[in-house]
């Protein structure tokens, strides 16, 4: 017999009883029912029920154990009493009543509890990781991370990818992010960065030959704490393909993420591959006020300003008059809604630090609200009929310059569409975001910047370069979006040294710069590029959104707190003075805010 | 039609005859046939032969590229008359003539050549990998190494593992080598480190109760050059099994490691699943003089200090007789050496700094040399016939302290196995070595250390520990080995805090050390923690072996140099001032030889 287990904790049933086994676990529960211990003996897969009565000689050992503590039972498996058979448990139908037990390891008390997932303060969930990983709900979480990433790797490798690793201990590559740096102890006062994506490696294999990578990579960007990010590292589906167009990366892309998508929504419904929305960046700023729309909320944003050229409501003819917009939001269905329901919503918008946001109420055809008193009746009627809103239906009032209207209206469609209940929570909706453009003008700097990735192709390429409006050529560049998160990012990449020289001249870079920041890549242009794009997809934002967590934490397994410290580990430390020497490195006080 | 390819350059055949495709790729060579132009066309899968003739208004084109331009060729396939069907080639039946060619990308001159793979300076290889990478060799051997690591987390996944990513930013962790540090911008003077191994993480995880992990790992060693490892990362096949004794990890693993052999092994053997030898680390040291053998070598070293202890030949009777041994390696079917090749071994034991290799000839029955001559014939043959050696075998000797004797024993056990031509390089001969001393004595500190890996459990436990010389307990502990590689080490760990602690007393470690060192660790062993062990097998050692590749560089996408420098992306490099200052470090000149 196995010295500790003959069956894991999920495999016992009916077919098993009067067998003689060996469990091995951890005491997740013990219920003492008067002379007869009831232990609930949990490992990876399952539970099983055991029982030690006063007969068993495993009995005194066990009662003196604290849960948690690891043990093997050697025992016999009994059926249940029909009564206390445990449908919901995939060994329900039987116990094993425990013959003896051998101590693997006494837990000492626990700094947290394990069975009921209580809610614990953070910082000792995080220190105790490897007691908060054994929770049921973590532990679940983590289990669907590796499938998750696991059917990622199945699908890639199905359509053709091959995962090739790239340097970890690599150059500073200036993607936008701080770099973590690494010192070299042979080189005294050089160092190595972690990449932030491998973004110039996956396009070096493209110009090696390599036709279709993929990468499940760590990235690292050593930035400030935010809410929406772990500090320290996270991961990607990495991906890069030769000879494509953009359609042909969204044609291959969309059964692999489908597929992923739909092997872990449960019950939820997930946009079919092939179907997945194109919609161009200018369109989704105008429809959804946002570039990563979450298309669950039916509400659709309307550009209303020419209705408001001239109007009896002044701000708005004003704000058209000066160059500005007016968007509108329908708020379906609110007739029974109180005047407080559309006042809290302009409170809303002020605190977010709007001027406000208008409204119309009607109820039964009749119209409520200073916007429809002075914009008459009539008029008003129209605008309904051609947003095709009906008797019953609201509308609130975005207006201002086009981007703050725009990011005004989306926040508000998000705001009403979860305040009315039409968010469909039973469903991942995906979509292409498209046409990004690709200069933006940096009002800081008063120049143009690139707005996304400058290694993308630009659309028109060399001829839209010199003949164009910057801030009017668009890149073949695209998001993918999922109920309102960015899940995914790619480009067609600028495969061509001098259409690279000639984009990178336009925001004030010279051929030096790009030979200097993009080397590599640079060099490697001049020796047969093939076209090529990809994208990159957030692992960890994909996993978040499969599982329903809130928090990136919950789904990763060691993760780091907000300050950037693994408290379990005890990460940063102190490195030994001999360390610093060897690295030629001596830590000085940080500047003292004054200068002095 | 798609813009680049209807087909890749290894799927068109007869039967595509007559039909009008499209091809992208690079232009592998070009041959000038007066007029006719013929091209290979290459892309990641294959070659296609391309044909332009004087009516082809691709000719001037073409013609005027350079080779590893990258272009899209449109034409029509036909077929090849009989005499110029290349069978070696999967579209050797038929060529593609040209009607028209897209440039994607033309070549400028190349600083080295591709098709033909003629040796080339290492530093322009590494400075234009990308184009290294498009030699056939390299590109086949990355396509393995991707393949190999691909075969294993499948049969990985077949037996039950799960892949979990661990923290690549993290604590020191004392390994052994030196750790790679990051400093923290955030927490000032305190560093992250990259981990050496996850082994701290994957017995985390089996504290956290995740039964079977495995990660293809990336680890990180600050060493100095070696020229059997890449400075910077290598990649692990990391793993790790609760509830197990060192038998089953044994038995789970042979059939993936056999597996992934044999799936890339050719029409070599491969030591069949289940029958891998498994043997003890003393007899390995006395068999086969090293703890890494190759077992293709059949030549068995044997200790025949007994015979010595009264001898005619003076030397040997006085080195036993002063605690020495007397090893011997066979050198069968010598008997038409010449005195040469006997004499060239000793002068190359002399020069590895060894005292000698003695010698017996035998020819016909008739001994030769100093050895036989003072030990007398009678007694030499006794000793034949003990070792089952014939009537035309040598003999060397290797006499001295044992383990001077064993370590040159071994070296000429594969300088004569080499010499002879009794290398069996047709197989991978794969086995365990096991029982390894948990302790060794360190000459140069005067103390007892561990020998290897101080996490694992010592054989007898507890009881070993208190009641045993330390340096005769042996670990649950054990290496495999290919080919005198030592492709993997594992042992079944000490999750026993107790234990834990008088381990490290005996190597003069209290506690509160091994609480500052293994914090995590030691924590986590209070709180329930389950037997387990596991293994880690060097990916890099095992791909090189699969593809009779002789330096770790043929097998890995972007090496660095021996100097520990990254010459296509040029790292490491100096920081940005502000980036130190960010990180409140200044780099300070090393300290010069002569203190001042």
């Amino acid at each position: 017999m196995h010295p500790y287990r003959t069956h894991t904790c999920a495999q016992l049933s009916s077919a098993n009883v009067g067998a003689t086994v060996r469990l091995s676990g951890w005491i997740h529960r013990k219920r003492d029912h008067g002379g007869v211990l009831f232990i609930d003996l949990r490992d990876h897969y399952g539970l099983t029920q055991i029982v030690a009565d006063s007969d068993s000689p495993a009995l005194p050992v066990l009662e003196s154990l604290r849960v948690e503590s690891v043990v093997t039972i050697e025992g016999e498996v009994k059926a249940r009493v029909a009564e206390t058979v445990n449908a919901s448990l995939a060994t329900g139908a039987i116990e094993v009543f425990a013959r003896s037990v051998t101590v693997q390891s006494a837990a000492e008390e626990l700094p947290m509890p394990i069975a009921d997932e209580q809610p614990y303060p953070e910082d000792i969930r995080l220190k105790y990781r490897f007691l908060d990983l054994r929770r049921e709900t973590l532990h679940k979480n983590i289990m669907t991370r590796v499938a998750v990433i696991s059917d990622m790797r199945t699908r890639m490798a199905a359509v053709g990818f091959n995962e090739f690793s790239t340097p970890i201990l690599t150059a500073s590559s200036p993607e936008g992010a701080r770099d973590f740096l690494v010192p070299s102890r042979i080189h005294t006062g050089k160092f190595y960065a972690l990449p932030q994506a491998p973004q110039q490696y996956k396009q070096l294999l493209m110009v090696a030959g390599f036709d279709r990578y993929f990468q499940i990579a760590p990235c690292f960007r050593d930035e400030d704490p935010r809410a929406d990010r772990l500090p320290g590292e996270f991961y990607q589906l990495d991906l890069e393909m030769s000879f494509v167009t953009q359609e042909e990366v969204w044609e291959v892309m969309e059964p692999v993420i489908q597929g992923t998508f739909a092997a872990f929504a449960g019950d939820k419904q997930v946009t079919p591959a092939g179907e997945f929305p194109r919609i161009p960046y200018d369109e989704a700023m105008l429809k959804y006020g946002s570039d990563k729309p979450d298309l669950r909320n039916p509400l659709i944003i309307s550009d209303v300003s020419s209705h408001f050229t001239s109007s009896g409501f002044g701000l708005f003819e004003k704000i058209v008059g000066g160059g500005g917009v007016v968007r509108v939001i329908p708020a379906p269905g609110t007739h029974e809604k109180s005047r407080k329901f559309f006042d809290e919503m302009n409170d809303w918008a002020r605190r977010e630090g709007y001027a406000g946001l208008g409204y119309v109420t009607r109820k039964g055809g009749e119209f409520g609200g200073p916007i429809a008193k002075n914009h008459g009746p009539e008029r008003m009627a129209e605008l309904y009929a051609e947003l095709g809103l009906g008797e019953n239906d609201g509308l609130f009032f975005a207006a201002g310059k086009a981007a703050d209207a725009a990011k005004l209206a989306g926040a508000a469609r998000i705001r009403v569409g979860e305040q009315l209940g039409l968010i469909d929570e039973d469903s991942f909706a995906l979509a292409w975001i498209v046409d990004f453009p690709f200069y933006e003008y940096n009002e800081d700097e008063k120049k143009v910047d690139f707005s996304h990735n400058p290694f993308s192709m630009p659309q028109g390429g060399m001829e839209a370069l010199e003949g164009q409006d910057p801030l009017t050529i668009k890149a073949f560049q695209y998001d993918l979006v999922c109920n309102g998160y960015e899940i995914a990012s790619g480009s067609i990449r600028n495969h061509k040294p001098e259409t690279m020289v000639k984009a990178f001249e336009i925001v004030g870079l010279s051929k030096a710069d790009v030979e200097e920041r993009f080397g590599g890549m640079y060099r490697a242009f001049q020796y047969g590029a093939p076209p090529h794009g990809g994208m990159a997809a957030g692992v960890d934002r994909i996993v978040m959104l499969l599982c329903g967590a809130k928090n990136l934490r919950e789904i990763t397994l060691f993760p780091m707190n907000q300050r950037a410290e693994d408290l379990l580990m005890g990460a940063p430390s102190s490195p030994e003075p001999r360390s610093l020497r060897e690295l030629s490195l001596r830590v000085v006080e940080p500047p003292k805010k004054d200068g002095s």
